[in-house]
């Protein structure tokens, strides 16, 4: 942590700022120029924390130098993580394909699409039962019957099956059901749902928020790892800008940042990103390019009925042929899709 | 609603998708130029909500005309509303001040600044027993023992209190204590939490989320108000933007916006939107100029030891000459303050 | 200028980085902590501009502490700076009112706008000859012959001219008519155009780009100013973000923050920075409290025939409202108008 | 275009809107709903545009439903263009790299690296001689000197030459030397310099603004392709949003959208757009599988002593690595590189 002082600052302010960070049990170091006086700090910037230092008088401004994510951050833990779901390890040297309908619908629909995604190359089933929805109303989710569903489909297939949980409640819902918990944008920052699925053991997919850094992100997965579930998995699924061409804007730099900051394995969701059907397939290859671990796409038999999301999901026969072309370029980045 | 269809579309197509609009119960208009044939559609919107016209053949775009939220619009609802949190009414031509610090910290720092806000003019309480934060390692509040502390200073006072809840649980133990649940920005698409609340008949002050659009935010609102509960006030505390100076950026076009769209009050939070207690000052005044119906300002008897939010909190007697000197400006605006 | 080094960094490495830093003539301190080891340096930066340390073994990054504008800066120049155009003080107490039509369209449509705005208080006019379209099938205005109109309504009212330049062609022209130069937010980086008007002594109107931070604004101030012309107004007209309520979002925290950075003085466009006439009253009225040195509105005595941004505009009429509803606000924060 | 009519508007105003937009030789279609009454457009809208009808009485908003840009519209151009820069075409199945240092310096760097490139199996040369640097005191270009260099290097080397022009005065040096005009992010809407150069046939490099949307970028194509010069070759470089950990956000999207919209070639600027080397080589890769007709990377003997941009730059080793590694990614997608 670095404290800059302001231009004209004097003597007097700088001792009171330096005893003080002294009396905590840091560390200083004091560079003063022409221009501008600066303070180094070492130490556990922790025991700070009740200093707001910023309010006192000669600062102007605090520098932060090291991040604030222990257990997701890489300089802590050098070896990438694999996180199995079931029997499918996610990070190494795999490239999983999560696929299935935004929405579950019905037992038909969802059986039906666990068989063609199984078919094609798909390792998990995604589904949702519980929907956040822009508009209170719009089709909110089939909740604990869908759960019944998907496990149906698990049984038929043998697929390991992710859902999105939005609260306490359908966590001890989904609890018995899920494979791997989803935690959508919406929620990539609701604290209490974090720390709660945190402490449970079950696989967690973590979307980042549509306006996360990446920095928020990974105190994110922190929340769910320093309760203890340590089973982590990122999916990038664009962010908003100005841009209104896309639904969102799909971050690709995200993947290659994180891997750098994170041992986490990171996905990416090509379907939410852009909104639009045409584009999963080119984003999917640029994702197996870059370094993803894996992707998630939308899914749906029939896309022109589906409840939610039906311009970007992919109907079978083109995911299919999206998986096919797909493998060559998981080859060449060494993955075994 | 309108249907654009694609340059060369055939009307085979047009056909298809006039008939499919038809047979819902809805009213098509057809215009035929010479580049771009487009379908008015006219009707209830909903009864379309399983089509997903955006994927038959010849479809370029939907284009919305309508908004989807109806309790919280303006067309619907002419007259503005006005929410009572016990006797503080806010909205018609009051100026509602909300003052209190970021977080509660002990009995006697929030009962000193109750003492002392409610002197300079402020009207309702507001103090942090949940706090969301970004890191799991930062201070995350007193829970029930601090609503326990608001509930005295309410009663020494008389001021109404404000908290932010963030779980179903939190929300059962503040309704015992609070007169107005606050939905923080992280939470604003917590949907599950805010059907919740709209089950209660307790005032709410919902924030704008960080990157929320302005529909978005109604359309929280209408979750709220579609389970029964039209206690909604609106509160805009900056959105995410590229600019770093400020922590985010006041979208102070957002008040007279959603005056025009709403009947819904709305104040402003210019400590959260700039996150530097040098700003609060002259966005407070800009804020009633602009024609909002408060604000909140975070107060602390002594921000240099403040747990959260230090460098934004104005100490009491910083936060009473800001209340003199909006005084006139209220007068101006022709509210009461 | 702070230099973190990685976490594992060695000796050898630090020592490069001290040496090459030494070596420029800057003087370095070395922090070694327990997790991260950070070098401050202190002394003119500009002299490492060929290092590029970023590159060195052992270096994570750079951390600038000082901005890199010095004639628009604060700090080095305390006094608040006054521009003069002709007989008009922009900055110390007065609020100045720019105002005129979008596009000047024809000599009787600028003196008669000239003639009413004079009389409803604003003592500079504008209006464009060189106008920035997004697309090349709109009205590009009416270049030379627009500014000998306006040079007209200079004559019979006696107000001051302001003009939009956008290339030296334009500068050369324009010289010879105007009082005030303005340069548009899409030319803010066209450093070139900058330089030029920088060689002359009219004062120039400065807006901010679409999406330029404070510090890349202020940098694009320090490009005319260190050509030798110091008569700069900045000019706030709202920032892109994803709201779409509005054309922009009108940043109006830049205000203060401005008024803290740097001696220039700082004016609104509430026009361009919402691009609904609706919202140009509150504002405005928000500009003046907040402590702007004063505002640029678009009038125009028939806005629905416009040849550019007619729905932004205001008529004659509503502008004499408005600068009447303003001026107890300009009294209440100390300023003239 | 469809123009929205407020909800409780009068007949008379909806035959007022009628009649002047028939007056100008367009036709309406009227959809009269419960809540809403829509009018439908047909016809030139170029004819409208001195009408303003946002302004007329009882109006809502226009939506509009076609692209302002035609030459640069696939709709009116369905043959994916091929632009030929000297023998090198970009478009069809080539994967085109250019590649150089940000800035020249001297001679000897500029040969030294067209050599470099060359032999690695770039087919262009890139470098700067006219730098549009934030700061006025940063290292601005060799101007003339530096294009003499490059033509050496093209001389030596047979690759030809593209460099960024700012000004007019640029464009009347450059054209002598250079075999493709760049327009950097910070020029894309000087539509003076657009035009200027859309009136000779060099072609045309047109990186995208930093907050441009898609519509504004082919809109910037447009005004040089309406002066007659169709070579016109677009970049995306990032666009600017809230995410810190890069210069700024790759959006790999644009490339299907603008390969749907447009029959343009399209190229990447991994270097720009993160401003971190490591993150160049897995976002070519990226660039190549999602479809791009190339990339521009920046190469410099030296990064380390580079006069600009060195720390996004690659040293000719790496530089040779990826397109090594590239090639196989071009030959799945079904180009030569």
């Amino acid at each position: 942590m670095i404290i800059v002082m302001k231009p004209n600052v004097n003597n007097q302010d700088i001792n009171k700022v330096i005893t003080l960070v002294e009396e905590h049990g840091l560390k200083t170091h004091l560079s003063t120029g022409d221009q501008i006086t600066i303070i180094g700090v070492v130490g556990d910037k922790s025991k700070l924390l009740k200093c707001n230092i910023e309010l006192l008088d000669g600062v102007e401004k605090i520098v932060p130098v090291t991040e604030t994510y222990k257990l997701a951050n890489k300089k802590f833990n050098m070896t990438s993580s694999v996180i199995k779901v079931r029997d499918v390890e996610i990070g190494n040297n795999n490239f999983v394909i999560m696929a299935g309908p935004c929405a579950i619908e019905n037992e038909k629909q969802i059986i039906e699409t666990a068989h063609a995604i199984k078919k094609s190359g798909a390792s998990i089933l995604r589904g949702g039962a519980y929907k956040p929805r822009t508009s209170p109303y719009s089709f909110q989710g089939l909740e604990e019957e869908g759960l019944k569903y998907m496990s149906k489909a698990r049984e038929e297939t043998g697929l390991p099956i992710v859902c999105e949980v939005t609260s306490l409640k359908s966590v001890e819902t989904a609890y018995k059901y899920v494979d791997m918990f989803q935690i959508g944008a919406r929620n990539m920052q609701n604290f209490y749902l974090l720390k709660e699925i945190g402490k449970t053991n079950t696989p967690v997919l973590l979307k980042r928020g549509l306006s996360a850094t990446i920095d928020e992100w990974l105190n994110a997965a922190e929340y769910i790892m320093s309760e203890g579930n340590s089973n982590v998995v990122l999916c990038e699924r664009g962010i908003r800008t100005f841009e209104t061409a896309t639904r969102n804007t799909l971050d690709i730099s995200a993947i290659p940042i994180i891997k750098q900051k994170s041992h986490l394995p990171i996905i990416v969701d090509p379907s939410h990103a852009t909104g639009k059907r045409a584009y999963v397939n080119p984003l999917s290859k640029a994702s197996v390019a870059v370094g993803a671990d894996g992707i998630m796409v939308e899914v749906h038999p029939n896309p022109s009925v589906a409840l939610s999301d039906g311009p970007q999901s992919l109907p079978p026969k083109e995911f299919d042929a999206l998986c096919n072309e797909l493998r060559p370029f998981a080859k060449l980045v060494g993955k075994i899709l």
